[in-house]
């Protein structure tokens, strides 16, 4: 007999919650289809195949829920807020500086480093981002016209500052948990928010660049 | 009858050279031992183990040659600059923005995956990290000497911001490589540079917080 639906989701979704754990203290690499149907609690790591015909599409469905619980808290994190407090509440769901993100950056980046490779994996990590991207943009949009900040001169630009050192940080709190704890991660987004109130500079070129006639290969 | 040492090395460098060219454009778990060994003229890949006893030993190895070597073109790109022009530098030898860093950056990534689980190879990515960090201090204190910038109130989160962007710019110019390009990435450089002349205003908190009293998880 086939098993109801609901109970084929609820598998899918217990499955990948053990993956996710498997990944963050054992790396992916060392997280085989075996182990993980052994941490199930399947006799046989056949019965995965089931539920996932392969270790790709058991991690893209690892990431793509990750993405989606992050969003789902994010909205909830929101909450009728709008502009900068939106804003930090987006950051602060993304920066892998408590139990909870720390888990889902691990998975994320050995999710990154296999869509380095896997077209249908790299699709599914820019669709976050272009998500993300959009919420901050349109967060950004509402402190400006609310008045919490004056007006942008480059906000794409302030955008992508800020998407990348939220992308940074996974990389950079693996590297150096020491120095880059969760309060270090905390302390360089409220910089960046308090940059933003503060009235950002002009994006206008003050330094003399010398890049394109000193020799620097471009 | 033993190679001579400098035969052995230059072996090395060659088969690492091989490793970054194949890690690049298939990946590096689609790159086993077997085809390194083949790109490399070895018709078995048991000669490999004479340089490299295994595949993590390989890719350290690759991952320290590519530091080594960025950090001799940063030198080489300073040449007796200082301060912001020398920092500049360094950003541009750092951001996947030329084909050369992009194919250094995709060993970086996977590099990183590794290091999660794998504490030599972590070591190796944490010593990168400091390495560049000590870089940017130092370049910023002869901007703040030689009156290019103002007194930084907080240099060591604007060193901190500039390396996650740049750690961060790894992962996004991978993900959507249409919207963040080269030319993005040095815009995206050149506008921290030009916010550092154009006064870093103070760290101060400007933002009414609520985060501390809504609830949000910390």
């Amino acid at each position: 007999m086939m098993p109801r639906l609901v109970d084929h989701q609820e598998r899918r979704r217990s499955i990948i919650e053990t993956t996710w754990q498997l990944i963050a203290s054992h790396g992916i690499d060392n997280a085989s289809m075996r182990d993980i149907a052994r941490e199930c609690g399947y006799a046989a790591p056949g019965v995965l195949a089931y539920y996932f015909p392969n270790k790709d599409a058991l991690l893209l469905a690892a990431y793509e829920l990750i993405c989606e619980r992050t969003n789902e808290r994010i909205e909830t994190g929101i909450c009728g807020r709008r502009g900068l407090a939106a804003l930090r509440g987006l950051c602060l769901e993304i920066i892998p500086a408590n139990p909870l993100t720390v888990v889902e950056a691990r998975v994320a980046v050995s999710f990154w480093q296999r869509a380095q490779t896997e077209e249908p994996l790299r699709a599914v990590g820019r669709d976050a981002l272009l998500h993300w991207r959009a919420l901050v943009m349109g967060f950004l949009a509402e402190a400006e016209y609310d008045g919490e900040c004056a007006t942008l001169a480059d906000p794409d630009a302030v955008a992508d500052e800020l998407l990348n050192v939220m992308f940074g940080l996974h990389i950079t709190s693996m590297l150096d948990p020491d120095a880059i704890t969760g309060s270090r991660q905390r302390h360089l987004v409220e910089r960046a928010l308090s940059r933003l109130t503060a009235g950002e500079p002009a994006a206008h070129q003050t330094v003399p660049s010398t890049a394109d006639s000193d020799g620097l290969r471009r």
